[in-house]
C-alpha cells in the first residue's frame, strides 16, 4: 500500500476531537503533508491547518484525500459521499480507515474508475503476500514491544526516526497500523492480513536494506494479550530485531478489553527475547519507553530512574523528556550504524 | 461453518492419490458419512467406495458433495463445473477446500442461488469473530503442538477422540484446518482467519461446555515455526488447553519451507507452559506422538521408550501403537471427567 503525498485531510462532521484522533497524528508527525482540511457543515474537530475546499487543494498540488476521523459504527455517512467523489473527480486518490471499503459505496466505486483514482482501504488489505521465510535480510531493525496494546509503541518509533534522522543515522519508520500507514504514506494493517501471512508480511515491510540503514518497526499488541498475542509473535518473527524497546504504561490495573494484569518488564524481555532469537540470534533490549503522563514530574523521573537501575537500560518517556538516550544506546552498540565522526545529540 | 452429512465425495478426473489426500482423510475418519464416490473419466484415484451418481447419491440422503481434492494452482478446472452444478440442482450443498471460492464461479453461485442451496469455501472464512477473551471457560481442553508442521497433530486428536469414546469419554475433535473441517463437519480454518480473530475464533469453536467434557483441539504449525508461530500462538491463547501432546517426527533434519532446525521437545514443552497459563495456568503436557514410520518397529519402540523416560511422559506413535497410553494418563489426570467406574482399555 503507497499512499501519494500531500494530503487533503477530509474530517466530515465529526462530533469531537477524539473522532479526528488518526488525522491529528498524521498532523502532528507529517505537517509538511497535510495541505488542509476540509469540514463540512457541523464539524467540531479542528486541526489547525488552513481550510481548503477540493479545487483549491487539487490546485496546491494534494494527491490523496485522507478520510482521517471514525464514527460510530465506522461506517461511510452518505452525506460524505458528494465530497469523496469530487475529491476523484478532482484528480485524488482517497484514503480511508474506516470498516466499510470506499468500493462498497458504487458511487464511489465509479468515480475512482471514471478517473483513474486509486480507493485505499487501510484497514483491509486485497495485498497478497507469501508466508514468512524467517532468513535474516541485510540492515539494522529496531521494533517496539509492549506490556499491553496502547502503550505507545507508535509514539516511540516515530520519535525514534525524528531523532536519528536529526542524528544523521539512515532511519525509516515502518508503519504495521492504521494510523502509522498514514503518517508513513506505505505499510500494512498487520492485524488485517490472514493469519498465515502475519510474519511474510512484516518481511515485505522491512526488506533487505544497507548493512547500515535501521528500519524502525512499529509494533502491535503483547506477547502477553490473550486477545492479539499472536500477531505480536508474527510481528517480531517477521521483523527479525537486532534490537527492540519496550513500551509501557505504569499506572493500568488490566490489560485493554481484557481481564488480565498486565506482565513485568521482565517477563516481556524474556519472552520477546527468546521468542526473537529463531529469527534474530542477535536480538536485544536496547531501552524502555514509558508514559508517564499520570505521575507528576518528580514521580516520573523518579520512576525512570529506577527502571534505568533495575533493568541496566535507558528508561525514557519520549514524549516528556525525548528517546535521545536510548538513540545514544544504539549509537553505542551499534557504531557501525552510527553517523560519524560520533553521534551528536540533536535534543535533550 | 457447519457442513450437513452424509457427503459424496467428488474427485474430479486428479491424476494421481495424492490429489485427494483430503478425501482419503474424510474417508478414514469418517466412513459412515461417506456414501460414495463421483469420479470423471481419467481419474487416477479411488477411495474405495461405491462409485455413485449424484441423482444416486441424493436417493441415499447425500447433503453435501465434498470437492476432496486438490489440483495445481488450486483452481477450480472447468469441466468439473457442470458436475457441481448437478449436485446444487439435485439439492445438494457443495464444500471445497479449493483457493478458490466456488462463488467465484458465475454458473454455481447462480445454481446455488436458483436451489437455496450452501456453498462452503473451507480454506476462506466470510465468518465474523469477536477478538479473544481469554477468560477461562468451563469443560475441558486438549490441545495437540508440534516441533513443526505436518508432525501429526490432526492424525493424534482424532486417534485421542476415538479411543476416548471408546472408553466413554464425552470428547468431540475440533477442527483448525481444511480437511479436519471435512471430518468435523464444523470448524474453522484459522490460518485463514483475519490475524486480529485467531483467539477469538478458537475461542468460538470451543465454548463453554459440561465439566466433565473434552473438547480435542487441533494444533497448526509451530510456536517455534518463523511462517507459522503466530497462529500457534493465538491457537494456543485461544483453546486454553488444560493438557498437551507434543507431536514430532524424529528424522525431519529442518522444519518445513524453511532452513531452521527442528526445535527439542523440551522446548515445545517449556514454551507452550510459558505460554498457555497466560489463559489457563493449570496447563500441563500429557503425552507425546511420534511419527515413527521411518524407523524399524524395534527402533521405534526404544526410541518412544527414551522418550517416556527423559520426560517422564506416556510417548506413543498413534498410528503404529495407539494412544492408549496417553488416554490412562488423562483418566488418572483428570479423574473426574474419565468414564466411571475405572477406564476400560478399548485398544492396545
Amino acid at each position: 500500500m503507497e499512499i501519494a503525498a500531500p494530503y487533503l485531510m477530509f474530517l466530515g462532521d465529526v462530533p469531537d476531537a477524539l473522532a479526528a484522533k488518526t488525522a491529528h497524528g498524521i498532523v502532528d508527525w507529517r505537517p509538511d503533508w497535510c495541505l488542509g482540511q476540509l469540514r463540512l457543515p457541523g464539524c467540531k474537530a479542528d486541526l489547525g491547518i488552513p481550510d481548503l475546499t477540493i479545487p483549491e487543494a487539487a490546485e496546491r498540488g494534494a494527491k490523496t484525500m485522507v478520510v482521517g476521523v471514525v464514527n460510530a459504527g465506522g461506517v461511510l455517512p452518505e452525506h460524505w459521499v458528494p465530497a469523496i467523489v469530487a475529491a476523484l473527480d478532482a484528480g485524488l486518490d482517497v484514503a480511508t480507515g474506516l470498516h466499510v471499503r470506499l468500493a462498497d459505496t458504487p458511487a464511489i466505486r465509479d468515480a475512482a474508475k471514471r478517473n483513474g483514482r486509486q480507493l485505499f482501504d487501510v484497514r483491509h488489505t486485497s495485498q497478497r503476500f507469501q508466508t514468512g521465510k524467517g532468513t535474516k535480510r541485510r540492515g539494522l531493525r529496531l521494533l517496539t514491544v509492549g506490556t499491553d496494546c496502547s502503550s505507545g509503541k507508535k509514539y516511540t518509533v516515530l520519535a525514534l526516526e525524528r531523532e536519528m534522522r536529526a542524528r544523521g543515522f539512515d532511519a525509516d519508520f515502518r508503519a504495521t497500523g492504521q494510523t502509522g500507514v498514514f503518517i508513513s504514506g506505505r505499510g500494512v494493517a498487520i492485524d488485517a492480513v490472514v493469519a498465515d501471512f502475519i510474519s511474510g508480511a512484516v518481511e515485505w515491510l522491512s526488506p533487505d536494506a544497507a548493512e547500515t540503514h535501521w528500519d524502525l518497526i512499529e509494533g502491535q499488541g503483547s506477547l502477553f494479550h490473550p486477545s492479539f498475542a499472536g500477531v505480536s509473535l508474527g510481528l517480531l518473527h517477521g521483523a527479525q530485531p537486532d534490537a527492540f524497546v519496550v513500551c509501557h504504561e505504569p499506572t493500568r490495573t488490566h490489560m485493554r478489553g481484557v481481564k488480565h494484569p498486565l506482565p513485568a518488564i521482565s517477563d516481556v524481555i524474556d519472552l520477546t527475547l527468546r521468542c526473537g532469537r529463531l529469527t534474530n540470534p542477535a536480538i536485544r533490549p536496547v531501552g524502555i519507553a514509558v508514559n508517564t503522563k499520570a505521575l507528576g514530574e518528580a514521580e516520573a523521573q523518579a520512576y525512570l530512574d529506577g527502571l534505568a537501575d533495575d533493568y541496566k537500560l535507558p528508561a525514557v518517556d519520549p514524549v516528556r523528556f525525548g528517546v535521545g538516550e536510548i538513540v545514544d544506546r544504539l549509537a553505542h552498540e551499534f557504531p557501525d550504524a552510527a553517523p560519524a565522526p560520533s553521534p551528536r545529540r540533536a535534543s535533550a
